[in-house]
């Protein structure tokens, strides 16, 4: 019970700083109120209802949970009115995006262990959870996804070792609100690092070199 | 019952015309007769396919009913050899597509409702059956999705007013062919007017103003 | 029992194919590690994974079952160190390709009829089991997807003629291990054919014409 109310906060925390973000990106691209709107819903939301999908969670928490629709729907608009202060505000914003990518991967592992997925299928659910909605925002603003450029700061890696920790803890029964908060603040300092350090994955060798 | 049958018709209606505006697209983009077919195939169903995942409704009723598939495809084929006079006609083709915004809005939210979920969650539903296949029409012909565009007149609105009147009638229980077919006739008269005087959502302040 | 396990075989033997087909897309576009295995995780799965939702075997195989995740994990790897040599070998990667598509048609078919879908609905299944990683592969890669494109070789329809052979043989209770055989190795065949001798869908006639 009490690992199910810290997932309940877990997933609310991630979804206005998501939205955010989707929401900014559709006013660079010029899009207007519906396309932020839309930005801002699918980056908070998309990935949780594909890991729902998944495991056959359905009606997905995001089309079961007023808030879960109403909270990005006040980040769009609070984008539309404020995008000029927030967009001073990028270090803070990028941040709070840090804070959605290690909340979504634990939370989302946690919730495909509770409904019997296996550890590798687990982990995967937990990376979508945490980077799919990314993704979706990105393909939808018409970019190609941050989460594959070579010029992107570490993304899915810390979500990934995120949800390794939960699901090795869970396999191991020792899976509890300490762990839980261990890995999320884990990916959170590492994406933070990875930020500050520009820190970035692996690119495959040139065909010249 | 008869909401039943009425959501049937509705569903069914619309197919045609979204799947002409999406094997219409597949022309402009030069795409072969295979590009048509899967255009008009996804903008027809894509948004119902969406829904039905959501819902739980599986398998989706455009897997299940043999019309679902055939629909889009006498359209996409018609489209290929009859593309010319289509393009001719593109105010009607605007005026069909108009129509499956209104219709799809209306049964997509009804549906969702019918299965259990509440106002805010079925009300997302209803847009996303509206406006889902057009998005994914977009996307598949690697163009920004009309809806969240600045210079696209109003889209998503007029079907999220529809789908607000259906919920809000259906949370008074007064919801039933009338409600039905009065709130599709305001989103498409909403449409067929902002198409006509150019109405479009507002926008986010330039940086520079 | 004969059946799902041919079934079974099919499916894993064309997920190292597409999943190299997806990591070597990753390197033409220059991503990261990161969007190598994710190129060659959707590429590999992602047909599969929307079969599987769309017919409600949830959780999807890819989820379920370690070396579905594993082995484009692995393929993807494998780009990422050789992938000079693995573009040097282009055709024998085509060829790979070619076999995926046709296996995929073949046992996304079979197991959506399986699981109770009717002739249209499970044909439409096979194909998006075969093309549908390959679609989501192109999207991610921001590309406009090559199964709709004027310049590719046939490669929807082979698919779409071996779903059909399924599900006909399915319909006269004559589908076994010979029929799934003998369809793949058309698909194959076509495909191979339709590589080698640049053979293309029809295309809309142009405006001018």
């Amino acid at each position: 019970v009490v690992t199910a109310h810290l997932e309940s906060a877990l997933d609310l925390a991630g979804l206005f700083a998501f939205a955010v973000s989707g929401a900014l990106l559709g006013v660079k691209q010029r899009f207007d109120l519906v396309g932020l709107i839309v930005l801002g819903e699918v980056t908070a939301l998309g990935g949780g209802v594909i890991r729902d999908l998944v495991i056959g969670a359905t009606p997905p928490a995001a089309f079961e949970r007023e808030e879960y629709v109403l909270v990005p729907l006040a980040a769009s608009l609070l984008v539309f009115f404020a995008h000029g202060p927030l967009e001073r505000l990028l270090a803070p914003v990028l941040v709070f995006d840090a804070a959605g990518l290690a909340l979504y991967s634990v939370a989302g592992t946690a919730k495909a262990l509770a409904f019997g997925l296996g550890g590798v299928g687990a982990v995967a659910c937990g990376v979508i959870t945490a980077v799919g909605g990314g993704v979706i925002r990105d393909v939808v603003a018409h970019e190609t996804p941050a989460v594959v450029r070579q010029d992107s700061t570490l993304y899915a890696i810390p979500a990934f070792l995120a949800a390794t920790i939960v699901a090795v803890a869970w396999s191991l029964e020792a899976y509890g609100p300490g762990v839980a908060t261990a890995a999320a603040a884990f990916a959170f300092l590492l994406r933070v690092l990875a930020l500050w350090r520009g820190w970035r994955a692996p690119r495959p060798r040139s065909r010249i070199g």
